[in-house]
């Protein structure tokens, strides 16, 4: 029985720090998104990239620097950060698939998505990538390099840059085909590779960064997808976080998310852009999004836990 | 009017050494692609990665070894320089299309090729990657690294790695349903991901490249393509290369191929594996091969230039 479309973001973050882990932790989102197949419906994933941009970038800087590599722009960096996190995803979930029975095929598809050149976060990067470091070390970092550092919601310093507005999905109408013959997709990675259109209608890569849930908001809006799915670290949104007061939220309607964004209730950096992509995607579409853990995934589609956002 | 299905192997070379490079080289290509593309055919593209996969694996390995960057397998580098190569690739072919108001979809997918971990290449490592060096240098590094060189029929000594035959393209059924769309797919980037079959059935990534050629073979007899295309630095095959009794050869039969491989007229790691790759299409599908330049890609599907490979 075919139950539908679902968007899953899922965070760079839960994919580790080296390729070794990478390839353990896909396999907990493997089962998942088999899981989610098994239910019935066709999966959409899309991924953060983060920590794995940040090492490729961070990599390929240093090699330029010191061993005549050539110097390689940040949308490559993310490109290349697709086929890397594409690859462990799209190799654990045909596995995980195959042990199952279930005659599905899975794969990354390079992503590009359209910004605009004039949008007001080339102004101001706010987008966190690679690696924390502590103040000293980003203050230091921030002295000699130029870039920008900022406190990533209690975690420690990371290096920022353009965080643009996801417009459009250059390779939709394809996604659109993969998507209609069930099978399970992977795209969108990092954000999109951030690209802005010329004058001449042209194509052309811009250094940037993606905000993976916004983007994933606008995939499953363009897609009509069903729902919307935002994986994180806590099973469902609090009000009141780390505070005697915490409470956990099982729903919120658009207007109480106003509110409670209202309240500064959502961190920057973590938290609210989750919310946001998902009033975004409940506004445009009128479908429910869900934010909850990967664990829970499937008891959150159920309607067991996690946090639903609708109108 | 629908041509049929060709498939065009893209040398790596072809792609130049830097990302400002291949941003240039991608343009020449993408105008060859909508050329096809306008005369009907559905256009299914590989290409090869050794410079790219030689140049992130050199950066990563670097980086590992000065900067705590975490330790690259060479699988995971193919997948980057699938993302990398694709992206670039799709852009400039979506931007061609567009300027001539061809409505279709492009798009890399990240592809995995399964080869057989008992494969002779894993014991004689013969596929180039990498930088050329002069031979003393060459001689210094397979010194000080254990890494093997070879001399790269007279462009200079370069590293070589395992090089086993591709099996089985594991995306296949979804690029299937792609190419049945019309879209114009990039796939098995630098070969494909080399990955083999456990006894569980998973798949695994392994260090090799897989030669582009051969591994555009089996994408075009898999997706029973009516022509395999292999573009390289040359108009036509030519026997007596580089000597007073040079000919260019306009066709040529299994039988007179096979003839003139036995006189070594062929360099290996240049136009032999591309042979090889054509007779293997040829033999298995029936269908025949052609061997160009990019620039005359058109004409030799017109029957002008290029040498024809047939039964």
């Amino acid at each position: 029985m075919n139950k539908g479309k679902i968007v899953v973001a899922l965070g760079g973050n839960a994919l580790g720090n080296t390729p070794q882990e990478q390839l353990q932790l896909v396999k907990k989102t493997a089962t998942v998104i088999a899981d989610l197949t098994e239910e019935g419906y066709t999966v959409i994933l899309g991924h953060g990239n983060g920590p794995q941009v940040g090492m490729i970038n961070n990599a390929m800087a240093y090699a330029s620097e010191h061993d005549n590599t050539p110097s390689m722009p940040f949308a490559e960096c993310v490109a290349m950060s697709q086929g890397y996190i594409g690859y462990h995803l799209q190799q654990a979930v045909s596995n995980e698939l195959r042990r199952r029975g279930i005659d599905k095929s899975c794969a990354a598809v390079v992503t590009q998505m359209i910004v605009d050149e004039n949008d007001p976060g080339f102004k101001d990067p706010s987008k966190p990538v690679g690696i924390f470091y502590d103040e000293a070390k980003a203050r230091e970092l921030m002295e000699t390099t130029g870039d920008i550092y900022k406190e990533d919601a209690g975690r420690g310093w990371r290096k920022v840059v353009a965080s643009p507005m996801p417009l459009e999905i250059c390779e939709l109408d394809l996604l659109k085909e993969l998507v209609a013959k069930e099978c399970i997709v992977i795209t969108v990675g990092g954000g999109g590779i951030p690209v802005v259109k010329e004058e001449n209608g042209d194509l052309r890569g811009v250094s940037a960064v993606i905000d993976k849930d916004n983007a994933c908001a606008r995939l499953a809006i363009d897609l009509d997808a069903d729902r919307l799915i935002i994986l994180t670290a806590v099973d469902r949104v609090c009000i009141n976080f780390n505070k005697p007061a915490q409470k956990e939220l099982s729903e919120m309607t658009l207007e109480e998310a106003e509110e409670y964004i209202r309240e500064g209730q959502f961190a920057p950096g973590s938290m609210l852009p989750k919310i946001l992509a998902c009033m975004k995607f409940v506004s445009e579409s009128g479908k429910e999004a869900l934010i909850t853990s990967l664990e829970k995934a499937k008891e959150g589609l159920e309607g067991k836990t996690g946090t639903l956002i609708r109108r």
